[in-house]
């Protein structure tokens, strides 16, 4: 009995899951993990004027550049690039055809100002009219054995660590975390679960226009999206996968800024990851600067990876 | 440290959410109910063949017509003429205006002819630009507050017992529960969460080209559906949403033929519900031709109301 007591009180009292030892170890002690940890104790606590009912406790994750890395390109682009690759030998027409061409001579100046247009033409090549499930595989597969061409890691070895804590530290305090990301969702649910510990049901992703097969059993990828899941769309998609805002919300570029300012008018916790370790990952705001200039005119925490995380990848870095 | 013991002994027998004394009690003994105990004890059960593990654990229940009545009228439509009505001192010109007319002169013959264009005319007419948080508290409303036309019942005194039974049967061994409708998602997530239980995000159902509105704060309800759940956008919804194909699934029309069909293909308990109870509810198959001739085939389960329905309403009848 007295081990049931000290877990009722653990539950009373909210402060075991916080002094776990592992708890957001990866973080520096500062500013940001503060507000991290003084956020989800206001939410957490009954009685507390920010207390949040577990019902609401919505937390929203960007993917790209935000759980895992996102140069020297989006690894999902790098997946299709692979693709093209390995399928070249049924299709000859590619050699001389754009933007095949450009994957198959790994012409990367070309590559480099690939535009979405281009690179949803590969994708719909590479994987249209594939079995959703064989599409998940293929994109566990590839996350989990594939090689990142910078670092020679593989692409689940680029997760980041004080991510990973943090999901975990929410999920610890009922928090329900989604991966709301461009990605597409088929590719991102293909190592969810694996990876992040997040269901499928709980990554919402650019979606395609599917079919529903002959034989009863099947979905096949169709051709074209049906939503690209960025800016404003998240927002809507959220609503649409979600049914309620999200009280703690991160991101780090400007195709987020609609999902935080969202989360943000609903009093809820922004956190916006900024990319400034060139030693360790890489340093760039390209593609962020809306992002950061908002973040700093709205007073919302920003996670410096130079400064704040103490390691950054999952593997040893 | 015995009270540890014991709850650990329920965990590894599994066996301890079955003999609870209300587990199913509304459930008639019979065939029905056993295929639905032995099926859960099959998945459940680690080192069965059947042993399904818990993330697979999804189960889907269609709305109108298996989680509650859908007579005389779907419920949904019966909030819209209450709209209609309540709106049209702001409209006179819907006094000489079809469909507007006969919902204002209860005109029942021509209401019992709507189509589904009409019905949408109406929805759009009382519900578009509406916000998604305002119609949510609508939907709220009516279903605790406003009373069923043919019975005198509050709308939620209308829901089936032996089926709230039966979605906390499946949570109580960890099965994920969805609604799966072709009502209105935001009509449905109004009050999914009291009423069923079922959180928001668990809500599938027909969705609108919603919009998200200046303000950054409120996300506005379109005039068009986006996506009608019925049918085979059923199964394509529930790959959106879900990510995997359902273990259980309970219907009880032909617009859940296809979601009960990919239920079946990937080895899932199908059930489908028979409205075969004039005297304590209605006797009908309207609808659900196809479904039951395809079930008799099958072999899927099927529930009868009549016989395997001890009771039918959460309210006494």
């Amino acid at each position: 009995m007295r081990l049931v007591g000290v877990l009722i009180a653990c539950v009373l009292l909210s402060g075991c899951v916080d002094s776990k030892p592992q708890a957001l170890s990866s973080w520096a002690e500062g500013a940001t993990k503060s507000a991290i940890i003084d956020f989800v104790a206001g939410v957490t606590s009954e009685g507390s004027p920010d207390f949040v009912p577990v019902v609401d406790r919505i937390a929203v994750f960007d993917h790209d550049g935000t759980l895992w890395a996102e140069r020297p390109e989006y690894f999902q682009f790098l997946m299709i690039y692979e693709q093209v690759r390995a399928q070249a030998v049924d299709h000859p027409e590619w050699r001389e055809e754009q933007p095949f061409k450009a994957v198959l001579e790994n012409d990367t100046a070309y590559l480099d100002g690939l535009d979405y247009a281009a690179a949803r033409q590969l994708s719909a090549a590479v994987s249209g009219g594939m079995k959703t499930t064989d599409y998940m595989a293929l994109s566990h597969d590839f996350a989990t054995r594939s090689l990142h061409p910078g670092s020679n890691a593989r692409y689940a070895d680029l997760r980041y660590l004080p991510m990973l804590e943090l999901l975990e530290y929410l999920e610890g305090h009922s928090f329900r975390v989604f991966i709301v990301s461009g990605g597409d969702m088929g590719f991102i649910r293909g190592f969810s679960e694996p990876l992040y510990g997040v269901s499928r049901d709980r990554v919402v992703g650019s979606s395609r226009s599917n079919m529903f097969a002959d034989d009863s059993s099947t979905i096949l990828r169709g051709e074209k999206y049906a939503s690209m899941n960025v800016g404003a769309n998240k927002v809507l998609n959220i609503d649409l996968h979600i049914g309620r805002p999200p009280v703690f919300a991160v991101g780090n570029s400007d195709g987020d800024l609609a999902m935080l300012t969202y989360t943000a008018s609903h009093d809820g916790f922004v956190l916006l990851l900024s990319h400034d370790d060139g030693e360790r990952e890489y340093d760039y705001i390209s593609g962020a600067e809306v992002a950061l200039q908002t973040a700093h005119e709205k007073g919302w925490a920003i996670a410096s990876m130079r400064d704040d995380f103490e390691r950054i990848f999952v593997r040893t870095d």
